[in-house]
């Protein structure tokens, strides 16, 4: 019997943000192998799998990226369901094509369940669109992780057509504050930042690029943050997510009741 | 009695690619003004709404989008729980700001629900990682719509640094190609062009730069597509979608089933 990996993209966080069929490999896994910042009430839908946290948060130890392709390969091997989940969108800037890569060469087979990434999420949450005719007509998504990799690509982009979306920039804030305004942005271009998007501790600041390097920001609780930058932002349009508010897992464990 | 309109992202088309938000508000809409390019059976979720039709298919007429703000408008304030369901993600070249801007002047309240878009899920699901550590640091998303519009953006791509995915591209391939390919892009650059992605006629042409503008595609039932242009294509990893099969609406009713 040969077992199974789904690469699931988890979503922005809230359990109800998941796809239909992510909450579907939920239900009917063996094992669930999750990033540190997957939700729990997310989690609580694998109700009969065994769950190994194998996820990294900044600063922290974290399960190698061997070990995380060893026991994937493992459980498949053992006839398991196995689901990797990935928060975001799986191929997202998240290392989704290096696992799929590992399962290729050890000829298990595999499926890859998109998710809601956060870089277009977020902003929506916020009430924020990431184009939006005669403001931007597209949008750019880089990590903030490496100046090496978001300088070139942040340098490429003419000033005020397109937003900027960055995952995992917090700390390089001010310097991809810097790198905008030395292509010639606008000290004034909109800018926001996204914090724990689609959960109940969701925070928006909404400033300009000028004030994006020093904005004081709560990050205490490590949650995940989306920086836009673009005219797009001051659109940010009066969303109502009092209906959103953060559903049971009961409520959302919909594979079961099939 | 005050209705309440969700701006709803329906995804790429198959019914359990929609969130499980989405799916639940379709379930107790009163009134869903749907896309044409909509599944048949994403709109069955819907089951006790009365359903418009207010998209357009190219060349087709359509209804015009001030009657459609106009009928978002008027079902609200009649009480009516109204849901705009919108491909892929309302906030992502789809004009949902526009309709957001429309209920803000009205005074309607509305939510915003993300959407898988085929942006990032048509390659996802070709087994095509937007990015991937070493080949790509982050990705553009650009309408091919118009040519004034994507053009500067294409040319402030670093060839070879960054995904180029394109929306709406399927007749502007020729000139996104040239565009491109002048900016200094390998005539070998590995490209793909996804139809009707998430659905069950969905099918994947991958080539070069060099071929992309005359690569021969069956666009008979126009399906959506989704141009993709980087080095990540040539990765393109041996997904199993046989477990995706197009589900019945009623598997996915779950809003019904709370």
């Amino acid at each position: 019997m040969t077992g199974f990996v789904s690469i699931v993209g988890a979503g922005p966080g809230n359990p109800d943000l998941l796809t239909v069929r992510a909450a579907r490999r939920l239900a009917a896994a063996d094992l669930v192998l999750y990033d540190a910042l997957v939700e729990t009430d997310v989690l609580a839908l694998a109700s009969h799998a065994q769950r190994f946290c194998v996820g990294k948060r900044a600063g922290e130890r974290s399960v190698g990226q061997t070990t995380i392709d060893r026991l994937m390969v493992r459980g498949a091997r053992r006839g398991k369901q196995v689901v990797r989940l990935k928060c975001g969108d799986p191929f997202v800037l998240g290392r989704g094509g290096e696992e799929a890569l590992a399962l290729v060469s050890a000829g298990v087979p595999f499926e890859v369940i998109p998710g809601i990434t956060c870089a277009i999420a977020a902003p929506g949450l916020a009430g924020i669109p990431v184009t939006h005719r005669g403001v931007a007509s597209g949008f750019l998504v880089v990590s903030g992780h490496s100046e090496a990799a978001y300088g070139p690509l942040l340098d490429g982009v003419p000033p005020h057509t397109t937003t900027v979306i960055i995952l995992m920039g917090l700390t390089s804030r001010p310097k991809i504050a810097a790198r905008l305004l030395a292509r010639g942005w606008s000290l004034r271009t909109p800018a926001a930042v996204v914090l724990g998007a689609g959960t109940p501790r969701m925070r928006t600041w909404t400033g300009v690029l000028g004030d994006l390097g020093r904005a004081e920001l709560d990050v205490t609780d490590g949650a995940p943050a989306t920086i836009v930058v673009g005219d797009v932002v001051g659109l940010r349009l009066g969303v109502d997510n009092t209906r959103s508010a953060m559903p049971t897992a009961r409520a959302v464990a919909i594979g079961q009741q099939r």
